[in-house]
């Protein structure tokens, strides 16, 4: 299987990451793509980032549908045009925030989010609540640390990381974490060593369930909400998006 | 005081007709200015057109805030971008959803919103959800019509959407009807002649409504969720979109 | 229009604030009466005390509609009598906490109510549930002042209650401040400044929401929950509230 | 142990059947007082209504603190001044409303509620949420009669109840019945008869429980909530209440 | 009536203990017997500890049946094999968890549990949120004690308990304590003196309700959920419980 | 990886049938066992039954965990056992009611439930509560075919669920089908085909998720609530079940 993995943001070190650990566990038959958009933000650390970076996302599932791929998994925490994108693709389209949390409320009754930046903490509340994983998460921490930071060399995101792990796990008395940002990626093996206790990261537990589904022959219901959009014009820079 | 009135779609009657309606309303005072972003959808009706409608009403925030808008009213029923727009703007934004839903939980314990197409009922559910305004929601009653629909001279709309609020109130047993489009926002008068009961239409009350709180100098609270975003590159056809 | 301000206890110089604060706002073709009920209690801090209210405001209620009063505000953040009030008038009906919830999930993500007494704390969360405004409320804060010490001249009210805004804002990390009595209607502003976020008073804001409502010919559906109630005999000394 | 029982409405007719249907169930050594207040509505069929009925009710509490009462039911499907009277016993207090719920989700996983007229169900819904007692509550059914029609010799309303509960039975898929009428306590044994189901009458089940409360020692929690509340003046016709 | 407890464990201390607090309650017409099953866990403290106690008291509830058993308690605060038993018997089934849940909330706007072991405080949860008393518990706090210390004489449980319940009163502002253990049942009065507020223990309030049921006709409804289970054969050594 | 499905009943037909389908889609190196306890019910169709299927479950995850399994799926749609299974397991332990409800609302924003007899259906809506996953199921649909006419050759249960999933879909405006029982894991294809929607059977959809979480390291979190169950003695025939 076609396996498309979208990193909404336009970093390029951060999905090469991505693409990395997506290809450490995906099945032998599945064929990685990792991508970032042509178009939107350097990262997503506002609903504004997180608005503009969903016109690329739908460039790039619109690519996929032409290059016959057969699932789609976003990979920002925000799960940027998830509805959308599932609207264009006949198989599954999964966020990693989704992923994760369905991972997490799997293995433990409850679960912690560690996340970047503060302000994103809503963010991720709102997801659990769309996901129906609210009652498993147990709060959403920040680290205080931008997205770049964690693809900056050098960085000392790693410790930080893992300390505000160990810090959330005795306070919520939960039992897993839940990795906020796709840039945590390859943090996630060595996070488990130190915490002692499971970690999970949305890209790999993306790949996959995204797998999974397309091996049950799962696409996502053309019926009613995820329907495709009805064609109709489009104006001025958007204009190649109308799907005539 | 400025309040700039952003129908998320490209289609000017609408446009017009949502400025009317607002006028029509606001107090002397208040300076209405109606637009269409310059790019986008012609209207409204999937996750895809509303995600692609974001863009062209962010511009038109941005552009507000350099003009001294001192509110701001997403006039579409999906409110879309609604928490960006909160990012960029000083003052309050208010969507039609939004703003209908809690009119009518005001004055009726329960409502049933009437829409246009079927799938988007459940959007309508979403933002209810999100609005805290579920409990007061009935029932969402589409009338199979296509936003443009409503546009048309001689078109039947009127009399269809008139008579699914009718049956909307009766099933539901419900105190009132919230208009599920920003092009339903002429017919408001008519139908609650028609059918003897409150019916809400967005547009109006969001106008009314921005007005009361710019009136006791509340705007978007700049802590938290809806803080400024932070200054980072875009790339592509959306540099320009960097807040530098 | 004509606005009547109820404020469900007995102290003049409550009322008398009140009907300041809500004049300083007022749109200038509404004309406010600010009124204390000839019977009940002074102030307002137990279940007891707001059961006991309700006549009186009832009372009041009666005479506007008598005297074509276009819609009313409660003014004490229990909102007592709200349903029963809707039952007997044309146009809208107001509470004070309901108006300031309302306004608060506007412009913030989440707020804080900062309240009177302790014992009184369970009521905010019950009509922020009846409300829907339950998500947005983070916690519910007490000053331990009762509500006639907001009266006392010379009193420490004013800085303790500024105090417990800004401590409630950091611990809640919420984004904005209800203040949860009518009494602090005056300190709305001065708060404001203090803690450089938005603070909503209900007074000022039920004020203008009503206006708003209004202004677009909405009040109280007459159907179902609201509709008025059935006349019938009633005795002792409540005769007079007999509907006939 | 002395058990008064309120009927929040002044028809002695029901005051009696419902004092008959209490000692008809009573522990010998229960000394059972029905009565009604001195003042307030004929029946009960509005939140008008109901919250007139209040102050009749706590002067009834008040004076059975003063006889030494151990406990109260007050025996109306509204549960008018519940929360007001415990803050003024220090036995329980019990709604019907309550105590049918409660009784009816440990014989049950759900239950239909059948009362007189549509415009209570709303008043039982939110009953049901603030008992936590909703999700066990398939729905409220309206059976167009007026309370007092209950009272009425020769009235069919008997027939038309008992099919009412039928119905909802089968509507519903529901496992029992709670009665939502005081007045329809004496028909609860016939019900259950022509229906094959248990149906539960707020009345008995309020006496059983307030009983058992009683028997383990359990009065009102004087701690936060429904602590005494603090002495006031009282103005006007009302100062009688006042608590000194 | 006939009231059969079981205790879900073997520990016959603790059974006895039990029988004696059921007893010092119980009408004088109820006739109490209290057993622990022929077979299971000498203690409940998991999930799996909880599994394992259930054919044993189901087994009990055969018997009970075939004895003309009135109503039965099932005494260990994880309420195991409640709804199985349910569709045995005729009469009334409660928990003590459930019935002291339900009391609790009937004198207490909130209530706080303590418990034994920190592993079960899920368990309490999921059951409060299964009768529908979420929204009434305030937390649920771990004593770090296991159930079989309760039991040895000697121990410092009885005091390790008080402290917690009067820690979990302050901290959680709760009006009243319930008790997450069968074992606790003879530390409620002593509890209740030293804290000064209401403590519920679930065998006595599980006695004083069942008994108020069955006065009042009520059992298990048969219709739908806990219908009795339809014959089949039963396979290896649980053969016994086929109901052929 | 060892994956061992359990049928928690006893018929080894449906048990044959189980492994079957889990075979089809297992992935190469995956090596099925599919078992029935030793004992229990033929069938599981009440809490009674679903309560005695358990001890059965759980020796066979003991057995297990001394082959060296690496997950488990309970292969029954009430998920007996399997809190407690996972207390005993160190890989993921999945029921298929979870694992179908999980994957239902990754590819539509809802589903309907089609199961087999009317009784089981408040089961399925505990579970999806539990789950939460409650939001998306739009209603549970009973077939009145009791679990082992799915067994018997020549029975109409083909035809008859397929009918009822094609009614469920029309009636609830669902997006896809989620098959309420293990036996029905052989028609997931054919009804497919039949109602152009996508259909989920649980055994497949739980062995290829348990694959996913394992090949990512994920297992059961062994803090707090699945923790390992403490040692203790265990009574009459069930004392090898003494984890000792």
């Amino acid at each position: 299987m076609k396996l498309k993995i979208i990193n909404p943001n336009t970093t390029q070190s951060m999905t090469d990451k991505i693409g990395q650990c997506a290809r450490a566990v995906a099945a032998p038959a599945t064929r990685i793509s990792a991508v970032s958009p042509r178009m939107g933000p350097a990262s997503i650390e506002s609903h504004y980032d997180e608005a503009l970076s969903v016109p690329g996302v739908l460039e790039e599932i619109l690519a996929g549908e032409r290059d016959g791929v057969d699932a789609y998994v976003i990979a920002c925490f925000g799960d940027p045009g998830l509805h959308a994108a599932r609207e264009l693709a006949r198989g599954p389209v999964l966020g990693i925030a989704e992923a994760a949390m369905h991972a997490a409320s799997l293995i433990g009754s409850s679960f912690s989010v560690v996340t970047t930046l503060a302000r994103t903490c809503n963010m991720a509340w709102h997801l659990a609540e769309r996901y129906g994983m609210k009652r498993f998460c147990r709060n959403v921490h920040a680290c205080d640390l931008s997205v770049l930071e964690l693809e900056r060399p050098g960085s000392d995101a790693r410790r930080i990381i893992a300390e505000r792990c160990r810090l959330a796990l005795a306070q919520d008395r939960s039992e897993c974490i839940v990795l906020g940002c796709a840039g945590m990626a390859d943090l996630c093996e060595e996070i488990t060593d130190i915490i002692g206790a499971p970690v999970i990261d949305g890209v790999t537990a993306a790949v996959k369930m995204t797998e999974a589904l397309v091996s049950i022959r799962l696409g996502t219901s053309k019926r009613g909400d995820w329907a495709r959009p009805l064609p109709k014009p489009y104006a001025g820079m958007l204009a190649p998006f109308s799907l005539g």
